[in-house]
């Protein structure tokens, strides 16, 4: 995959930028986002607030909550809402990250112990109840009711997202549309909840609280496509470790394609690999070379690129200035990123 | 234990009735919020009707959504608001049944194999992810902030108490006062808050609703203490399965007070086989015994009439009528049920 090893290769000295911009845009709130993550999550439960910590510690960039935020300045909000209702995004995710990670039987996230590894499936299970709970007391306290519709949709979504992903696991005939439906579902709805709720909190217009809307979707997919390629990088090239969604037998769109591309004995192959979940040594590269050969791997970022631009174009509608700016190149971070 | 026994014969005659009464009093009404929970459990995703039909249909006598039907009733109220937030409340309990069978392993509930049990452990979480998501949307479109509190507030305590059992479970160390916290937080929150939605949505002042609410806690603490007494019943005399809690090594308060009035064999006893979970032949008939033996079986029925008798009293500010007498009724039912 010459051509997207090269692209990628510029992604890495210019993504990192971008989220560092972001962060630095919205840095300040997102500091004051965090001590309410941090409030909110305290217990007289002791193993709340610990089990809580160490998700949310570990949870990583915090760019959905970030989204929040630099959607609501992109409006020129000075007021305080959005603190909360990023806090709210934040806990919505890291709840469905706990009870994820129950489900694939997970025991490592960006190279740490998951909580499930360390406290238990229960723990995790309850946990996640716990935040999500939280997630929806803090949109109480804000109190509007179109928050509340959008993220409580999002968190309906979310769900049937997860159990589609689960009727569709270690099954080679999955679709690339039916593979298009869960990752909207799963990850790229609450993008877009993210971003239009920074819409919501100044009272913009149905159509901008839409087209922010669409803004997050798009980019959710192109960043969960990305997320999926990652999957199938070639080993040390890059930060994301390599093989584990392989490894679950997890049917993402660089196996749908090298499937459909592959010849019997390589649909033999991801069958046993994928549908039987029997791996042997040597698997693993061999996956990585079939969705580099049949082009999977950079026809998966071809489309990840597709609904980058689709982001993009969402936001003409908005003045030009510095907040739109870093959106726009937040989408080069998540269709390209590299970690 | 002669008396408890001699007192429970007599409710096997009178209880039934309590309950086919709040039936018939809510029958109309409870026949449309079965109608609206199997509306809303549809989903594109084949997995989530099915097993959420599973464990609507097994989830039982639909307490608490008639309870929320007859205290909106006990007021007059004569609008439709009250069907769709009952729906709310029996999904927010689904939900809870969901993630609890996972959490305990448990293979059947009433008889019939568990979702998890049928269906995976996986299913079990997202598919309880989901209902727990459709009735905040219920809420939502319902548009009561005040609703939409009360049951958020329920959700995270419930989330809490669940996490807090985990914490005591398999600790005889566990004090009566640890256990009552526990089971008001997973179980009596609940109760309180279906009866006091019944106040909220006829806008009643403050006092009704928190006296409503106060009437559905106890009630839900009663109700609780005999579902535990139950496990450690004679087999045979009565409906529910024994043995269930003993075998998960589920420390409850008849077990705690066996604990504390027991001798040392006793306490070696019920170390071995709550706490090390090692249990052998006979054991389940020593421990009924030791709990019979101590008073830990009527000593906790006892507790639990106490707690009925509160929640008859958190009643006196309502005007008498069918609905309050029915109330008060199912408080007999609730506090000395046989099934």
């Amino acid at each position: 995959m010459p051509l997207a090893v090269g692209r990628e290769n510029q992604a890495q000295k210019r993504v990192p930028n971008a989220l560092e911009k972001l962060s630095s845009l919205v840095g300040e709130d997102l500091a004051r986002v965090n001590a309410v993550i941090v409030e909110r999550m305290q217990s007289d439960v002791a193993l709340i607030p610990q089990l809580a910590g160490h998700i949310v510690a570990a949870g990583g960039k915090r760019l959905r909550p970030m989204l929040t935020l630099a959607s609501a300045r992109m409006f020129g909000y000075e007021g305080r809402r959005h603190l909360a209702l990023a806090a709210c995004v934040e806990f919505i995710h890291t709840a469905t990250l706990l009870h994820d990670d129950v489900v694939d039987g997970s025991g490592l996230r960006r190279g740490l112990a998951t909580a499930n590894a360390l406290w238990g499936n229960k723990s995790s299970v309850l946990v996640g109840d716990f935040l999500f709970s939280r997630a929806f007391q803090l949109m109480v306290a804000d109190g509007s009711l179109g928050v509340l519709r959008i993220l409580s949709d999002a968190a309906a979504e979310i769900a049937e997202g997860e159990v589609h992903q689960l009727m569709t696991a270690n099954d080679t005939a999955t679709t690339e549309a039916k593979y298009l439906e869960v990752i909207r579902a799963k990850t790229a709805t609450l993008f877009g909840a993210a971003c239009r709720i920074g819409a919501v909190v100044v009272d913009r217009p149905q159509a901008e609280e839409l087209a922010l809307a669409e803004f997050g979707l798009n980019l959710g997919i192109a960043y969960q496509l990305v997320d999926d390629v990652l999957d199938y990088a070639a080993k040390g090239t890059l930060g994301k470790s390599v093989g584990d969604d392989f490894r679950e037998g997890k049917v993402t769109l660089p196996a749908i394609l090298a499937f459909a591309r592959g010849d019997e004995a390589e649909r033999a192959f991801w069958q046993r690999t994928l549908e039987d979940v029997d791996q042997r040594e040597g698997d693993l590269e061999r996956a990585i070379a079939l969705t580099a050969r049949h082009g999977a791997v950079a026809d998966t970022i071809e489309r990840a690129r597709m609904y980058g631009d689709k982001a993009r174009a969402a936001l003409a509608p908005f003045r030009d200035g510095t907040e739109k700016r870093i959106l726009a190149e937040i989408v080069d971070f998540c269709a390209e990123r590299v970690y």
